[in-house]
């Protein structure tokens, strides 16, 4: 199974659109960001739009904004937007299969593996946008490299008028 | 990221070498009950093998078996062996990324990510083979095909003698 790079894209996404009025973000912003092609971000946005946690208006001044707060966002809502479908498929064995046991096998498995998921999608859960925003601003300080925060830029220029 | 079906193969082919000594399974007899090509079962085994679960003896009466009983192996130890890797992959940001944001988030989101996955390790962990195999016969019961579980052919033939 190849490693999933979309979902770090799209949290890495929505969390430069949680500061997107501030900021005026758009998509050639994001994709430079994180050094991919624009077309991939647009393409993500829009299945985020399809599924309500981005919003899109056009014009001068629009582009794409969360539609609710980064606090009332979670990892797993990111996740399900994303519709990957199930982790791990059963291969489906005929219900006229000639072994019993290959017949009970699907479906015990399929039960156990959606369960297992459902602990990802828990830990998923536990985590907001906001607090991944939260854990990036605070490394950000640490590493003294507040000055670059979204926002400072602006809250120095305030400072200064 | 597409389904993998590799997880739910490797459990159902540990399944059947756990009745190994008892019915003399081969790669063929499993590739066969899941419909699969051998050789697709053959390269799982050797993973299997190298990661220690499986053992295989070559010549007559060879073949591939469990090393511990299936009470002793748990999914999470099947998952593990596919050595599948990470689930989700951050892109890679340099250390010299121009943009302070960028340079923190890769961090972060990897150390969120994989603790989300190991929600998924602790869910495998707390199932073992044999619970599998229990919930496997009790639906096949059920059911009403009893009869077909791996043994009762054998069991029927001494009640036969």
């Amino acid at each position: 199974m190849a490693a999933n790079t979309r979902f770090a894209v799209a949290i890495h996404a929505m969390g430069m659109l949680a500061f997107g009025d501030e900021l005026n973000v758009t998509s050639d912003d994001i994709a430079k960001s994180i050094r991919t092609n624009p077309v991939v971000v647009r393409r993500l946005l829009a299945q985020l739009t399809r599924w309500g946690l981005v919003a899109v208006k056009q014009g001068a001044g629009g582009g794409a904004r969360l539609t609710r707060p980064p606090a009332q966002i979670t990892l797993s809502d990111i996740y399900l937007a994303l519709g990957e479908g199930p982790l791990f498929q059963v291969p489906l064995l005929s219900e006229t299969h000639e072994c019993a046991v290959g017949r009970s096998v699907g479906p015990v498995l399929t039960g156990i593996l959606l369960r297992a998921e459902k602990g990802l999608l828990a830990e998923l859960q536990a985590v907001t946008l906001s607090d991944v925003i939260g854990k990036v601003m605070r490394r950000m300080k640490k590493q003294g490299c507040a000055r670059d925060a979204p926002g400072a830029a602006r809250a120095r220029k305030k400072n200064d008028d």
